[in-house]
């Protein structure tokens, strides 16, 4: 058994310097010990805390220090104690990419001095002496700094010794502001402890925090029965997407897809030679993760599908799915990647009894490990060239955790613009974990979280713990893969409360449609989340323009969450409670309350329901003594509300859910423009 | 500014091995990401945990390695997997010094192998191309055993491999105990991820757990007025002391004592020629740190003494306290020790604008900080050699903590039996860094917490979360600076609960006497928590033999405390609810429960309190449907009781508490011998 010793040195004496006296602790953010980055978007601000404290009675300063990572030299904010030992400070990040934070503090003897001599001063002390220990600092200072100032502070210096001055003048000088300020400037900071690690922030671009996307199968975008839809065919889908107003455009993989142990309609083992496949049995002759499969269209179709989608104010994401079909050119070229069985058989996927003959995984335990990471993170930049920068990776639990670290970073280093969701329907840790090496967003559990403590519970950890430094959620009502119990069996309203609750609780959620907006809810089996002839195993052809299709309602929410920068954001999720379990009432808003969405959602998809909600006014910036105007955004609605406690009653037939604009003044006679 | 770098490597491919796929995170006990020991006693155990897990599907072993420092080889511990990725191991510590533990896991192929034959001869599945595979495996594992073990493997492998065998007898030997067995002693670790850290524990004496001090100023030691106690005298006291049951004795200072600016009575600044002095104004012509004040005797006395106290079941403790009279040797000899004002004198302690001209700090900023570092070290060596082995630091929070951690790591290294006890009446971050970076035991916030809230609050603190891996507290209920309101105005019945609660809620704690026994509790002033003519600044002679002295009550706690195993750890106390606040009630239990106390405490010094107590009956061992007994150990009372709701009832006035032994089983007829 290899073990690999790393133990922490002993302090020697001669190690060390022992005059180092100021201890810094307790840093946040700082994950898991400094190994992961936190992460931010452009233009948000990093909040850093510890504890910062040292021996004795000394006066301390403290230090904030940042910089971009490709860049040696720090920018520096002073830090402000709250109380209890703790301090904080904080820095705005500007630029896409990597930046660091750390910080340093010491013993201030100048400003130690300066409050001493105060208390001495304000005793009727004798402060003589005292006015020459800070003479020799004032003194010291001035050769810490430039020719000018130097002689700045050396003139000061001379001022406190000044035997002829009475001593009330001399303390007025050293108790001036602008002794204080310009000893700042150059402290002696000699014995300063600067923290032990640089902590790392990595810096996204808007959407990968504020994002609203639409999943597609493109062979399934042309209603009329029978036909394969072309990336041509789904150019004219687009304005039919972009009129919902989503902003992502997911695509399941459109690459060639496997003939051997090819699945049949509903997933069956063995398809027909007129069964398309599934998208995800990944590899023909036609090609592996490099080509399209070619009754979707030519490379150059894509590119300019990604042109025609960006027009519509779409930005195409792609799946990741590292395996391979039994006829992927990689198992001939690379049998090296893949596990042989002693029959000399590669061996397939399975999760005993069952097995998937369809999927070969790649054996990430091979000695030629290097050369296939190398090649995967080759097929992630090929279509980076074409012009995708979002991927959205399939199953990466199922792949080692160094290989993501390292492929992420990779990536990153040259297209920090890039965003990667991870698709780890797994265990939390797990889960987590993803995000932590480097997974821009997550899917989560939310199609799972029900009940109103369930809501609360989960979301309480995503968006107020330390989890949301790290996991940005991404919520989805339904996938091709998940058809939820709720949807199954709640109906239209049950589609439209999750989709208010997704694209509210959340600053990025999806769909996968059109069986979103069809409320197509037909489970395979009674206890599935299978889709009933699901699209993964058939082409479609939907009726969009179904009169009871949810397109508008989704149109509505989305130009809702557009609108309202409140949404734009998790961190600022607050709940507030009702008195009855089914109503689900929460509240988003800007960090200066200028907006301020409340949502009440009724969880039950089949009774209306009523009751109070009690509000957190304080969260809202709301004054408890005025009333307040809340505009339903959904129906247009005007309700005049004061105080916490106000009614509410939500009828799930008709728009199961408020959205609320909190209009903190309504209109009073001082609107009139002759009022004065 | 200076800044030292330290970056996370950016993980690049040629610098790792990718294959190492398990994760290992959240390991707990880790102290500030592994920077500080855990501590322990001998023969008490460490329980690790973690997070463990790999991507895919693939079955887990772990296992937690631990050493003693001071020797290379590991022990292994196979860890358990509890629920969510959460893994368990333990050991315990059975010598005195510092161990290493650290984390090995790895995805065991064998152990996916047979878990997954079985599901498949389960359903029935033809197994021949597995059976070969695991063949393969036991063969490679072969390769890694003795000769001997090696060539079961390899008949087993040829077993699996005999087609002329039926599969289901091949397979009854691939799942058998025999192979799992030999197989987990041979494992495929070579990916196996070691955890990064050699986390360290540092294991104590037992007393550094359970000890209860006595702290006595030994020129206070003589009844007749006018008399200055010598070490001599205090030999004659050790039978009092011994009487009451206390293992610890601790003296205040016993060095030569400054005369310029020596205080008089009460602290006031200047005393006059006939004061003794306070003890902690060390140093004069006569001596320093390692000298014995002429009155009090020779280092020969205090050789002597310490035999004579050890006769006694006492262990001497001395207070070591770094600062100096203006008289003291130091101050002559190491002027550079010292700060020098601008006009030549040497900076005094202040706190402005109060003066403490009597006191010097050391400069622990001098250029000479390694001569003094090692100077105060051989201080304590020189008492260590006197055969001193525990030490009560004083204001430890005054000088660098670097010093400390070096101090007291270079002295455990070649004494792991001495004990350091913090005296950092300060901040709580500053209170635990000292302990995190080596103090034995602390003094803690116990005087000022006086409610059940806060009682409860602060135990919950201090021995339920990870603070009591580093922190053991030691509780006084006063000391020579410290006389509580509670205690001022809580007259006798404050004592006894005090008392009562110290030595129960804590496994250490101590007294400041006689002052306590004897129930002093005049404050300088109001609002002071001073004691009137301190013993600081003048010698007392105490009547101990007065008769309402408490020290037969404190001699019943004590044998109390020694006979019960329950109440020598602080980790299992446990509070239950009382339907009145003024009545606080909880429990402490040895691992196995053999031995359970319960402490009901009136905490209102003046009414009689009753109440129903609601027991947590499973804490304590107790079957809900049998009545047990508690024996009331101070007034050796009985009651039955049954259920988890029972009736209290305690008059301040005679005893303010009960500590209950649980006797889970009342006699009954079966234990007639003639009961068949």
């Amino acid at each position: 058994m290899r073990v690999r010793l790393r133990r922490e040195a002993t302090p020697r004496m001669k190690d060390r310097e022992g005059r180092w006296r100021t201890v810094i602790e307790g840093v946040k953010p700082e994950i898991d010990g400094g190994h992961f980055a936190i992460k931010r978007t452009v233009s948000e601000e990093v909040v850093v805390e510890a504890d910062i404290f040292t021996d004795g009675h000394d006066a301390l300063s403290a230090v904030l220090l940042y910089r971009r990572e490709s860049q040696p030299q720090w920018t520096k904010v002073p830090m402000e104690v709250l109380v209890n030992d703790r301090w904080r400070g904080s820095f705005r990040v500007t630029e896409l990419g990597r930046y660091r934070y750390t910080l340093i503090a010491w013993a201030d003897h100048f400003k130690t001095w300066r409050r001493d001599l105060a208390k001495k001063a304000e005793a009727g002390q004798d402060v003589l002496v005292d006015l020459l220990v800070g003479a020799r600092l004032i003194e010291e200072a001035g050769r810490r700094a430039s020719k000018e100032e130097g002689q700045i502070l050396r003139k000061w210096a001379e001022d406190l010794r000044a035997d002829a001055e009475p001593q009330s003048a001399r303390i007025r000088l050293a108790l001036s502001a602008k002794v204080a300020a310009l000893m700042e400037k150059h402290p002696d900071s000699r014995f300063a402890t600067t923290y032990e690690k640089e902590l790392a922030v990595v810096v996204d671009r808007e959407k990968a925090r504020f994002s609203s996307w639409y999943e597609m199968f493109p062979r399934s975008c042309v209603s009329e029965p029978g036909r394969h839809g072309t990336l041509k065919d789904c150019e004219a889908r687009l304005p039919y997407i972009a009129s919902m107003g989503f902003d992502v455009l997911y695509f399941p993989p459109i690459h060639p897809i496997g003939r051997t142990h090819r699945k049949g309609k509903n997933g069956v083992p063995s398809g027909t030679p007129t069964d398309p496949g599934s998208p995800w049995g990944i590899g023909s002759q036609e090609g592996g993760h490099k080509a399209i499969h070619p009754q979707l269209g030519t490379l150059n179709d894509f590119r300019r599908f990604l042109d025609k989608a960006k027009e519509h104010g779409l930005e195409v994401a792609l799946d990741v799915a590292f395996h391979c079909s039994p006829d992927h050119p990689y198992v001939k070229e690379h049998r090296e990647w893949f596990k042989i069985r002693p029959d000399g058989t590669v061996q397939y996927a399975e999760n005993p009894p069952k097995k998937y003959q369809d999927i070969y995984p790649l054996d990430f335990e091979t000695e030629q490990w290097q050369e296939l990471w190398e090649e995967l993170k080759r097929v992630v930049l090929f279509w980076i060239d074409q012009g995708v920068r979002i991927f959205r990776v399939d199953n990466p639990h199922t792949k080692p955790f160094p290989f993501w670290e390292w492929l992420i970073q990779e990536v990153k280093q040259d297209h920090p613009d890039v965003i990667f969701l991870s698709e780890a329907f797994t265990r939390p840790k797990v889960m987590y974990r993803l995000t932590k090496l480097g997974f821009t967003q997550s899917y989560t559990y939310f199609g799972w979280r029900n009940t109103k403590a369930e809501l609360i519970q989960y979301f309480t950890e995503l968006t107020q713990t330390e989890v949301r430094e790290y996991f940005r959620p991404n919520l989805w009502p339904n996938t091709p893969d998940i058809l939820t119990e709720q949807l199954q069996h709640g109906g239209r309203p049950a589609f439209m409360a999750r989709l208010v609750l997704a694209a509210t609780l959340g600053a990025s959620y999806g769909i996968y449609g059109p069986a979103f907006e069809l409320c197509e809810n037909r489970p395979r089996e009674a206890g599935s989340e299978e889709y009933l002839d699901s699209e993964k195993y058939e082409i479609k052809h939907w009726d969009i323009d179904r009169a009871d299709s949810l397109k508008e309602f989704i149109g509505r929410v989305n130009r809702i969450r557009r609108e309202n920068p409140a949404l734009h954001n998790d961190w600022s999720l607050r709940f507030h409670s009702v008195d009855n379990d089914q109503l689900f009432c929460y509240s988003k808003s800007t960090p200066d309350v200028s907006n301020v969405i409340l949502v009440v959602v009724n969880l039950s998809h089949y009774h209306t329901h009523s009751g109070w909600v009690e509000l957190d006014l304080d969260t809202l910036g709301l004054d408890p003594e005025r009333p307040f105007q809340v505009q339903d955004l959904l129906t247009n609605a005007y309700y005049l509300w004061q105080g916490s406690r106000n009614y509410v009653k939500v009828n799930p037939h008709s728009v199961p859910a408020h959205i609320l604009l909190v209009r903190r003044r309504p209109r009073t006679e001082k609107d009139f423009d002759y009022y004065m």
